[in-house]
């Protein structure tokens, strides 16, 4: 149960039936999901996160699999249900084997667990780690 | 400033400077960083972080740089400021270029911003995207 | 399905009674939602945290609505779905029109975005912005 | 300490130098604060990111005094140290009184203190609280 | 509804069978539930997690009961439905009375609330509650 | 570096003064600590503050010592610096041995990885936990 309407195609503006219609082309797909059918109530926004995500999402230095995985690692971490299960689903049909998603599990808890014990001893940064501006 | 001592390898007990002197024998240097230190005020738990880490972050199925970005995208995620510095430094010295770091701040500045929204409006879970047990 | 019962007004005790009878009168409703049933469950802390809502909520030098608009935020990124559901629904009760909606969505996703990079850049607190004690 | 470097005026790309001038006079001042600086490290995130905030923060059916409460509260949610600060400065500079930020901060305390009782205790949605898609 | 499939006993290899025997054995029921299952997808992450909650939940300088507090109120911060439920079961099962769920709900609402407003205000640490190395 | 000032004793007006006496009598020592210099900006929450911190940590049906433990493991999945070292300080004061500390740094390491695993799973709530409301 969203806390906005889910905009169908069919009842979308022009402005929004002409994103859905780059969405389904660049995915190769009709299905649009819930993400942007929310998003679709403030086409502005729609439009600029849809150019977001196809810019950032691309192939370049990192894989397109490898973008997922972090992708699954950040929403894990900020508990985000709709995204882990969106992103877990994307990183499938990117390739993702079950022994990859088992070593980004093994990860995402070993991260977990050193985060909170790092947290919790409040362990200073090593002047050897310091090497920014 | 930690709430913990950190046990240098000159203090430690001989339970805890096996431990020190794996971690050097694996990384394949003296240094040992400040977690460590920390951890060790309960070598048991020294020992169990370790022998976790060495499973988890060595090559499989994933790589060992693909598993740092991963830990990266976590431990930013998870606020965590020394983990952010550990295992970016720890990413660049398994090579990450500053254009593969640069698409990793992109991945993670969009899955925030959409994290985000999601959770603001609850969107519901695609059925297509429900294929756990 | 929560941890706690949700105690009915009719289950209620005198003291847990009479909590809810100023609840309706405050609100002007004889609706009374779930969170206080779960609380009931301590009649102090169900008072206690009554009270800081009354005081905290009512008109002052920050309006209702935009005292609202600040909660669905503050339990967007607390991931608190109850209080997302409850709060942005007293938003609109409070007058929130769909345009408002809509840019708090869009400041609630670009501060997600900004506050995700800044924290996995480290980025140095500019002098600047120090002001306080 | 950042992990990245903090690129000055005068090290720039003329790319970077554009969007360094445009900031300056949308917000009529040669200060460039180091949020900024650390994102020209990828001239496009840059780019993305200022366009984006000179959008969202725009006077619209929100005032920019209540988009700047509204990040604050939302970069004290998570945990972002610079972003409070700058967005707190920000704030003052838009005129928000000493009154009104003791205000937002007994809203932020609220609402952290029910966040973390509803989501211990579970509370399920009241069915009155569900209007959306 | 998981990312994974739930492996049942009885499909189990014997290599997780060990481990849920052994999880039935130390809990005294037959009860496996859906976490283990999930873990079992890749056994050696099964039984490293196990290994360490059956060390980690032993009484020891801390009784069961209170770990089982520790845990419900870490896993109520990180928002994790699961783990509030199965540890909130698990602490009742230990004795845990309604009189200490309260109080423990009490604590909880109020850490969140001065963890907000601390993190707000960024109030700097007090020189005489720095003692760690 | 805060975003208020700290207001010491001696600028103070009565009605803070007469809080700050209450704290130092309850508390048994002159030393007043940051939080509530900061929080003194807001003279009302910081009597509502204070009033609700004297009603929780009083001893119940939980031991003032379980309760500090509870506010630790709360501030560090808060991420909350100044919290973390005040209840570490707090802990210690109200005797917390090493041994316990040692256990209490085990299970919120070990809380934190299974929150990680079990949310990147998005495992089901089994139907044996389930008993409240």
């Amino acid at each position: 149960m969203a806390t906005v309407d889910l905009i169908e195609y069919d009842d979308a503006s022009p402005q929004v039936r002409a994103i859905y219609d780059d969405i389904r082309r660049a995915r190769k797909t009709d299905f649009i999901n819930n993400f942007w059918k929310g998003l679709a109530n403030n086409p502005e926004q729609l439009r600029r996160t849809w150019e977001g995500i196809k810019e950032v999402m691309a192939p370049g230095a990192l894989d397109p699999l490898t973008k997922e995985l972090i992708y699954i690692a950040v929403s894990a971490a900020n508990k985000c249900e709709y995204c882990i299960h969106s992103h877990t689903a994307a990183a499938r049909a990117k390739g993702m084997t079950e022994d990859q998603y088992a070593e980004l599990l093994s990860v995402i808890g070993m991260a977990h667990s050193t985060n909170g014990l790092v947290t919790t001893m409040q362990i200073p940064v090593d002047g050897a780690f310091k090497v920014g501006g």
